[in-house]
């Protein structure tokens, strides 16, 4: 069976997107339609021009018998700067507000679509580097970690507070909290991570970087290295901050519980991104 | 400026899968290429027919002023075979085995392409329902309630073991765990759920349903109903299950921990489907 090249446009455009991050061949394109390599490769330049035109992302060619071609995601500043505005708005609402100045933010994590633009983000930013897994800690920064990994087509390895039966052999570390200063544990599953992988941590929250720098501490048991760290929201109150190295998408610059008044701006996603 | 057909294939398709379920109108995607209508509405006659040809999903088609375009998830169940025996194939293995007879999914669903397909499994079952959440237990539920969730373009909402500052005020029931028949604790966040929503149950594993059925009380509590109820493994051994209607991708027939024998075969997904 024979594909025109609209139809071929159409189920390439969404094979590629829904496998982000993978090298895909020529050869298995021209099997799935019936086409000569040179249609195909036309229809990728369509492809492409098209996805960097629009923002969307790019595809990488990669040469020779083993080559092949690869979706990128990678969202113009632009769109980034739109849907971060979008954020800081949402998240300076007043009825946000929690006793002890803490912030409700279940309502906007809880939005798939939110989440998987988070994701794009965080994967525009360390398309270029090299990373073998994305990890976070449970609850919060768990869909926000697998909406980057998916763009970075990655595994996501989830640490825990506690140790469960599901989890097989674990390691666990203590660590200091970074505001509270109490000691925490940290539980990873052993089978969860190879030695030597490179891992973009992600959380939805940091303060002043406790957990994060918890995450760590546990790579460094299993001969890991860190090869990022990406919030999606930073506290500016924290004034000893552990860790320095990481991009937030938005900043919590101030809480003020009396007048109701919830300061939010741009975090350094596009001064770090660079 | 002005887009070419092939352009706006590519454009489209992406913008449809990225934007599953959302009631798009003509009138947008005549502006986003200075088309007119008409060309847009052959555009989606393309999509529409690759979309179903290929076995993706399709296109729903809102008639009037308030109309538009809509991109619904449907897997077509070949595809879906295929992916459950590989699931299968995969759940078998005896490295898996934990102490207990418990088996060791991490790996699984930590893979984020493995957890977006269940979702669209699981999407494509509930389709023609009126959903209105997707509502999950920490942790291991997460993921695959997002993936479901996107694609029904719908929220999350996730239901806790124990209370947090960050939550707000909560709802919380006790309930009786159907294995280990102990009183166990959820909690939910007050503000997570709107009083009469239809509510998609999502979890990884299921043995006498006692989670779920935690779930379903937590529901009646917020005056809710339940849509549905899909877990990506339903374990076999579960003499009285507390849950009947229910879908599951695969099921869990036996684990023989002497000879490290995990039997596994489909779950109810193609019966329970139509």
């Amino acid at each position: 069976m024979k594909f025109r090249r609209s139809e071929r446009l159409v189920d390439m455009t969404n094979y590629l997107v829904e496998n982000p991050g993978q090298l895909i061949s020529l050869t298995y394109f021209a099997d799935r339609y019936g086409s000569a390599k040179s249609s195909i490769s036309e229809d990728l330049t369509i492809i492409k021009e098209t996805f960097e035109q629009r923002g969307i992302g790019t595809l990488i060619t990669v040469p020779g018998a083993a080559g092949g071609v690869k979706y990128i995601v990678n969202i113009k500043d632009e769109d980034a700067v739109t849907f971060i505005d979008k954020m800081c708005e949402i998240m300076a609402k007043p009825e946000r507000l929690l006793p002890g100045g803490y912030l409700f933010m279940n309502d906007i994590l809880g939005q798939p679509q939110t989440v998987n633009m988070v994701g794009r983000l965080i994967a525009t930013a360390y398309a270029n580097k090299e990373i073998d897994a994305v990890m976070t800690v449970a609850t919060k920064g768990i869909p926000l970690a697998y909406a980057a990994a998916a763009q970075l087509n990655v595994p996501v390895v989830i640490v825990r507070r506690d140790s469960r039966v599901t989890e097989g052999s674990t390691v666990s570390i203590n660590y200091v909290s970074g505001s509270s200063k109490r000691i925490q544990t940290m539980v990873l599953s052993k089978r969860s991570l190879e030695t030597g992988s490179r891992v973009l941590i992600v959380d939805d929250f940091m303060v002043a970087g406790g957990t994060v720098n918890g995450m760590i501490s546990l790579l460094e048991e299993f001969e890991a290295t860190v090869a990022g760290i990406a919030v999606l929201v930073e506290s500016e109150k924290a004034e000893d901050r552990l860790v320095d190295d990481y991009i937030s998408l938005v900043k919590l610059s101030g809480v003020d519980v009396v007048e109701k008044k919830i300061s939010v701006s741009h975090g350094n996603y596009f001064k770090r991104k660079k």
